[in-house]
């Protein structure tokens, strides 16, 4: 099945940091929503522990009782759709690596670039790799094809921070505080457990 | 179409504060969605003051974004489900009173419970209505067929304040953090969200 993306739509924006377990489990069926009425998605790589800092929000893990349902929540959404998952250690991890490396894929070879974020977040939340090394990033690129020593130098040019640190301002400045968050046509949709609805909502032009 | 409980199966424990937006939509669905596998709902009204108090919790309306996007998202699934709804003013407010009722009225006439307790949710959520007041749980309680007087007294029956003092502490003990909180043969599920996940297992059995 062939999908193109409608004419002078907008993208639908895929706001998640890759150190959240909940975004790993929205980008492994986003695009594929998305698709099945005629829409794209931009993912955009933000960094969450900037936006908690400014909104004064908290991981989940910071509550005892939460985090242990989160993690019994998490599994037995995974099992439901046939989803490797394991938790990494150490969590939470800094993601500001892998998030820089995105913004140079998407810049320098787009065609590659929701593949390699899903290997980043395959080698988190399936593999065990600590991607929070710029050698873990510069392997994980080159497993999609890509310039691993290219990887290397991308995760420090400024370009790429700036790139970053723009993506998580405008998730700001669109109402995010927590991860996944998902803007279609201006309407917000946080948290992975809304895809059903998002469906609903491109199906129907909402209501 | 009839359906009746299954032999020697537990009720599923559906765990709420009447102040709770997200429970009142819960409310709506829940009995219905176990009704369809032959399984019957034990309604159980609790503090979520107090679980937050022990458990480290904040209601949502503690976080401005969170708050926003809550409120947007409460009205998006009621327009979704043909449900009037609307947030009750103030808010939060206190359901000490009408929960312990609602143990008074399980123990007395408690073929009338469920529509005692959706009576005192849509008097909150759809008719603005100050639940929180001891006339306000008399007037509902006569509305679906109790005595009013009776009602009066009994949101100030230590008995009542009893039940529903062991119902937040069994709440506490079954790891409930936050509202609606449903557990199906020691199975817990948060979130309104969770009602088509919640009809999936009844269905499978689980997985």
């Amino acid at each position: 099945m062939s999908h193109t993306a409608k004419t002078g739509q907008a993208p639908i924006d895929f706001f998640f940091d890759f150190s959240s377990p909940y975004s790993f489990l929205a980008a492994h069926r986003l695009d594929a929503i998305a698709a099945k009425h005629g829409r794209v998605v931009a993912w955009r790589p933000v960094l969450l522990g900037v936006i908690f800092k400014d909104t004064g929000g908290a991981p989940n893990t910071a509550n005892a009782l939460k985090g242990k349902y989160m993690l019994r929540d998490l599994k037995r959404f995974a099992r439901l759709h046939n989803l490797p998952f394991t938790m990494p250690e150490p969590f939470p991890f800094s993601a500001l690596l892998p998030s820089r490396a995105y913004y140079w894929v998407e810049a320098t070879a787009p065609d590659r670039a929701h593949a390699f974020a899903r290997a980043i977040f395959d080698g988190s939340f399936q593999k065990g790799i600590d991607v929070s090394k710029p050698e873990a990033v510069a392997q994980i690129a080159h497993s999609v094809g890509l310039d691993g020593a290219a990887a290397l130098a991308a995760v420090q040019d400024d370009r790429w921070k700036t790139a970053l640190r723009e993506a998580t301002e405008d998730a700001l400045n669109r109402g995010m505080f927590g991860a996944p968050y998902i803007v279609i046509d201006g309407e917000p949709f946080w948290g992975n457990d809304r895809l059903p609805e998002i469906d609903a909502w491109l199906q129907s032009g909402g209501w």
